[in-house]
């Protein structure tokens, strides 16, 4: 399973490829979740025009439905986009953003996986343990009120049911597919407090997810990545508004070196 | 009335409590006005689904409706979104962008003010004049021809007739509530140099109603934080660009003795 | 032609006459771009709201169309806000991103161009050679395959077809107008990691051109501020998130010895 090797080698392999991205997300993190792409070393896209989605999609590595923004002219691209997808082959990273924060937040998402197969769907614990129909879940707003561990059953009864790797962010991160759990430890608590780094997870899953055929690794190799990411902006930081640049900086520059200084994994 | 510790008592209320602020705002800001309520304390959620309006206030704070966007998509959550706040007790900060510059910028403001009540008013000089029907405004686009000083009796017409505080941004601002009025000195030349800015108060005035039932003082706390903010982010800033990061830095470290260093009221 | 002296000239007088700069742009760069135009010393409006689009352009010294975002909610937009131009004599700088990556981004921007004289048109290699019907041209998503130089004859037919410049963005920035051909260098390897800087070409090409009505001019004008801010924020930037935030702070502080130290061109 991933160490710092295997992980370093699809960033490579991400820098040198440069995959497009595809993304229909939300308007809060168009700009930065596409900094972040570039500065890993992917090529985003972002639209959300259902006219060119089955066009994009076919020259894309990966596609990302992140459910921020549920407005009408949004949600109408997304089925068409992942059932290109689906007809392409290539992998879709969902991002259920608040569900359970609304009842729209909710069900949009669980029509979505009712027809479609996710390759990775990455979440707060509230927003996982929605997706599973944990009654002990509490969202508010689209912030989590329960912690990563507390989604453990959660996540895996969603991977599971929908064959997929299921990332839970948090202060440790737990990404889970079938019977494996691992945890992801590190970051910074700086992180929380700048907007849209839960969605540029999700991105930088699907950044891994069009060089890497394994959907565990492909979670782990993006959920690791963050957290040495943020560790890294922490140390030139001086509060959340100068973590976020640093934060990109620490994607472009990130060494075989800093991997293997950073990572931490708990299975 | 406001001072030092007063403002500094609210700021960690908003710190413990974490108030959730929905955000009916314009596509530009939606990213750096969540980035400045994230690093204030708040809980910011960005949305215009009509669907969910109802849901979303009745666990926020507080309601910002921003016209940036005046597309009919952003308009159309706007009467059923502050209807929904009025009905929960929910505080609503309206921010009348670009009013004077367009029919549309100036007609939607004075509608939604004609069925509802809001908490807080705050705009620049041309805007407020604008609202309250002076001739003398001049709009040029979204930004004010007009100082803050010259839009006093303007303001105060609005607070009467509307019953709530005023807050008209400019190189010193001016707060106004019934007969009370309030200047606010300090904050940087290089303030309005940053986009979005003038949004950014206005999600503040929510952070703070969230937290303090008096209008006066949510306004006057928003003001002199914005104010205080721009003079420490200008004190590590090169630009406009570096200026915005250290202005989100200092609205997560800002301190009791930040606050009584910097604060400039005039009455 | 352009040296060192026209373009500071330029450069001060949209100092001191803060243009406005309406734009009809992607949801991508709201921010950036309205910061950049900030940051140089002009005034943005961002919207796509049809209702307003006349008025808004009344006022303005130049329009952006920029088709990052293909949504029908802003296509609707740029017609009406083309012909109100063209009835003011608006001066119009057209980004035609993505041109080859979708059939809708194709024959968008050839629609309006058929009906619309545009002033300056703005795109990299690929998006370039679509426009011109150039069977060899390879758009791969909104990213170029082609080198800017490869789109030098595409570019000229464009020039001479609708009598307008054309900037082809690029390593070296090839600034086309007629017979006209000025290659620009400089600038940083950093710049295409950083989202949104071509359209932020675009905007600058934009600010010009409400200040210098010959088109050649205001493009090279845009192209070489570009380049130049991209070097004196490479000097204090350590990696491509910093990089954004001294950008700003460049156009904002850059002198008339900044300009004569760094601008390259080669006719």
């Amino acid at each position: 399973m991933t160490d710092a090797d295997t992980l370093y080698r699809d960033i490579e392999a991400i820098r040198a490829r440069n995959p497009v991205v595809v993304s229909i997300t939300n308007y809060v993190v168009t700009n930065t979740t596409a900094n972040a792409l570039l500065a890993l070393g992917a090529s985003p896209i972002m639209s959300h025009a259902v006219e060119e989605m089955a066009e994009l999609v076919a020259i894309s590595g990966a596609l990302v439905i992140n459910l921020g923004t549920v407005a009408p002219e949004y949600l109408a691209a997304m089925d068409p986009a992942w059932a290109a997808a689906d007809g392409a082959g290539v992998p879709v990273v969902l991002d259920p953003v608040g569900a359970g924060a609304s009842m729209l937040r909710t069900v949009t998402p669980l029509a979505l996986l009712d027809s479609h197969r996710p390759f990775i769907i990455r979440g707060n614990a509230s927003e996982i343990m929605t997706l599973a129909g944990d009654a002990g879940s509490a969202a508010r707003g689209v912030d989590s009120t329960a912690k990563s561990d507390a989604a453990g059953s959660a996540a895996r009864a969603l991977s599971m049911k929908h064959g997929c790797a299921v990332v839970v962010s948090g202060e440790a991160d737990l990404v889970v597919e079938g019977g494996a759990k691992v945890r992801v430890l590190g970051g910074s608590p700086l992180m929380p407090r700048v907007t849209g780094l839960g969605c540029t997870a999700t991105a930088l899953c699907a950044a891994f997810a069009a060089v890497n055929k394994n959907p565990l690794e492909a979670a782990l190799h993006a959920s690791v990545t963050m957290k040495i990411a943020g560790e890294m902006a922490e140390a030139k930081a001086s509060g959340p508004g100068t973590l976020q640049l640093h934060f990109y900086d620490a994607l472009y520059a990130m060494s075989a070196q800093d991997v293997a200084d950073h990572i931490k994994l708990v299975r």
